[in-house]
C-alpha cells in the first residue's frame, strides 16, 4: 500500500527487561507505573483523587476497561471529558503518560450484573458469574496494556475514592511482589450522630484450615468465597485487624501476609503478571479473580502481603 | 521535570476493543499480527522463511524474547543486524510495523539446559524445569508486546525455517481461535539415500482414557508429558495423522481437534490471550507450557483444532 512513496522506517524498539528496575524506591529510578482501572460507573472523587497522585504523572499510564451497557457508554464519555481537560488544559505535572481506554463485550446475560446495587452485587448466587466476567475484564485490559517499560501495576478500582496522595511511593517502598492496603468506607453511624469508618473489602485475608477442609470437598467447579454467612470460612480478614486510630503499637506500615487479596487498590510487580499470573475465570483452586490471582502468583513464588493499617476508602452508594 | 518547558499533551488513545476484527479475511480486514518467537539461538533460515511471510509486512509487529546466556547474546546480535537491515536497507514491503526484542532473567539453575543439544533437551528427566522456563519466557514475551489493536498472535519457533509464504492467511481462513499446522522435519534417509521428512512436534495431541487415567493417579506436582516411552499416554498424535502427498482423500486444511497443542507454530485469536490464557509453568491439569496453554483455553471456552495435513518444518541440527 505504500507503492511509490517514501516512508520512514518502522520503528525498532529494543528493550531489556532486565534494565527495567522495579524497587523500593520508584521515584529516583524513574519507574513507570501502570494504574488499571475497570470501571462501570464514573465517580468524579475517584478522578480527583487520581490527580492527587503526587507521583509524577510522567511516569504513570491510565489503563481503563468499561462494559457496553448504557451506563458503560455514559461513564466513557464522562471520563474522556475529564481526560481531555486534563491532557490539554491542565499544568503540565497533572498530566499523564499516556491513556488506553477499552470496552469490553460483557456477556449478554450478565447484562443485568453491572446495573445491580451494592446489595444484589454481593449476594452469593450472584458471586461467580459476576467474579468471572471482572476476571476476564481484568486480564483484558492487563493484557493489552502492559508494556515491556512497566514496572509496577497498579490495580485501582473506579470506587474508591481516597487514597493517600503518597499511595505509590508507600507501597513501593515494602519492595513487595503483591501489596494491598486496607479498603474502608466512610458512613454516618446513626448511633453516635458522627461520620465513621467501618470495613469494606473482604477478599484480603490469611487462609484457615477450615476454609482449606472446606476447599477440600468441594467439587471442580465449586467457588469459596469470602464474606458470606453461608460459608463460614474462619479465615483471619485483613479488614478487621486494623488498629484504631492511637491505639499502642499502631504501625501504619506493618504488614500481614496475605493469602487472598481483592482489587480494590492492589500493586503488583509487573514480573508477577509476566510470569503468567493473571486473573483466573475460572475456578482455580476453589478460588477465582483477585482471590485466584494471589494462588496463582503464589504457584509462581510470588508472595502478597497487605498493610492493615494503611487505608484507602471505597465509595459508599 | 518538564518545568517551564513546554510539551505537547501527552498521548490520549482510545482504543475499542469491539472494533478490532478477529475474522477469516484478516487481509481484507486489515487486521494486525503479532509474531511472537522465543529464540535461543538465530537461524538464518527461520529469518529468511519470515520475510518471505506475504501477509503485508506493515501489519505485522515482531516480538522476540532471548535468554541472558553467551548464547543468547550472540543471538540477539545476529538478529539486530538483520533487523536494522530489513527496516532500513530493504524495500519497503519487507519491513514490518514494529520490533521489539525482549531480554529474560535465565534461571541460572537452567543455564545448562540452553546449551544443550536436542537429545539432551527432550530427555525426560529435563522436561518439567525446561518447559517452565519456556512458559515463562512465553509469557513474559505475551504480557509485554500484545496491544489493544492486535488481533492475532502468532507463535513462531526460532527453529522453524520453512512455512507456505501464506501461512498466516491460509491459519486465519479456519476462523477458530487456536490452530496449528503440523511440524516435521527434514532429514536424510540413509536407506532410500533420499531427502526425508518426519514427524517433529508431539505436544499436538486429541486425548485418551490411558492419559485421563494416569493424570487422575498422579501427585499435583506430577506433569504428563507427550513422547515419552515411560509414560505411554496412548493419546492420538496429530503428528501422526498426515495422510501421504497424493494419498486419497487427501485435504491440505482437514482439521482435527485437538487437547493438547505445541507451540512451534500456533496461531491465537487475541481475545483467546486475553481472557487469560496463557502458558502454565506450574503444573495445571498435570499439563504444562503449551499443552497446558490448551487445557486452560478450553477452560475458558476455547477450542483448538490442528491440521495434519498442512506442513511447517523444524531445522535439523
Ligand atoms: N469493565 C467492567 N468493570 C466493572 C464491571 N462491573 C464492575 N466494574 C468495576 O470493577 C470494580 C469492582 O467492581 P464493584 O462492583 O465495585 O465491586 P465491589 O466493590 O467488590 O462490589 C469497580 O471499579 C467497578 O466500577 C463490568 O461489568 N465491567
Ligand atoms: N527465550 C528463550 N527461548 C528459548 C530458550 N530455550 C529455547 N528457546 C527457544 O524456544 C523455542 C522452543 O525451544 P526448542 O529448544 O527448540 O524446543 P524443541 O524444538 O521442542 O526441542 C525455540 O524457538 C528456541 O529457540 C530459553 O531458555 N529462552
Ligand atoms: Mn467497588
Ligand atoms: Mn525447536
Amino acid at each position: 500500500s505504500a507503492a511509490g512513496t517514501k516512508l520512514k522506517p518502522p520503528p525498532v524498539t529494543r528493550y531489556n527487561l532486565n534494565n527495567v528496575t522495579t524497587t523500593s524506591r520508584p521515584l529516583e529510578n524513574r519507574e513507570n507505573i501502570l494504574i488499571l482501572t475497570p470501571m462501570a460507573r464514573f465517580n468524579q472523587a475517584y478522578w480527583d483523587n487520581l490527580l492527587r497522585l503526587s507521583y509524577p504523572h510522567e511516569l504513570i499510564t491510565l489503563g481503563f476497561i468499561l462494559p457496553r451497557t448504557k451506563e458503560g457508554n455514559l461513564a466513557t464519555r464522562e471520563l474522556q471529558t475529564r481526560i481531555a481537560k486534563t491532557q490539554t488544559q491542565s499544568p503540565e505535572r497533572d498530566r499523564f503518560k499516556s491513556i488506553i481506554i477499552l470496552r469490553e463485550d460483557l456477556d449478554p446475560s450478565l447484562y443485568p450484573l453491572a446495573t445491580q446495587d451494592e446489595h444484589e452485587r454481593h449476594k452469593l448466587a450472584n458471586q461467580k458469574a459476576r467474579r468471572s466476567a471482572m476476571a476476564k475484564a481484568r486480564n483484558s485490559l492487563l493484557f493489552s496494556t502492559l508494556g515491556p517499560s512497566t514496572s509496577w501495576v497498579l490495580w485501582l478500582d473506579a470506587d474508591v475514592v481516597e487514597t493517600p496522595p503518597t499511595l505509590i511511593q508507600d507501597l513501593a517502598q515494602h519492595d513487595k511482589p503483591i501489596i494491598t492496603p486496607n479498603c474502608f468506607q466512610r458512613y454516618y453511624n446513626s448511633k453516635t450522630k458522627t461520620m465513621d469508618e467501618r470495613p469494606y473489602d473482604f477478599n484480603n485475608w490469611i487462609d484457615s484450615d477450615t476454609a482449606r477442609e472446606l476447599a477440600s470437598k468441594m467439587g471442580p467447579e465449586e467457588v469459596l468465597f469470602e464474606g458470606y454467612a453461608e460459608m463460614a470460612t474462619l479465615r483471619t480478614l485483613m479488614a478487621y485487624l486494623a488498629k484504631e486510630d492511637g491505639e499502642e503499637g499502631r504501625d501504619l506500615h506493618e504488614e500481614v501476609p496475605l493469602d487472598g487479596v481483592g482489587g480494590a487498590a492492589l500493586m503488583v510487580k509487573a514480573d508477577v503478571h509476566r510470569d503468567g499470573a493473571m486473573f483466573p475465570a475460572f475456578p482455580f483452586y476453589h478460588l477465582i479473580e483477585t482471590e485466584g490471582f494471589a494462588r496463582m502468583a503464589k504457584r509462581l513464588g510470588w508472595e502478597a502481603v497487605g498493610l492493615p493499617n494503611y487505608k484507602v476508602y471505597h465509595y459508599n452508594e
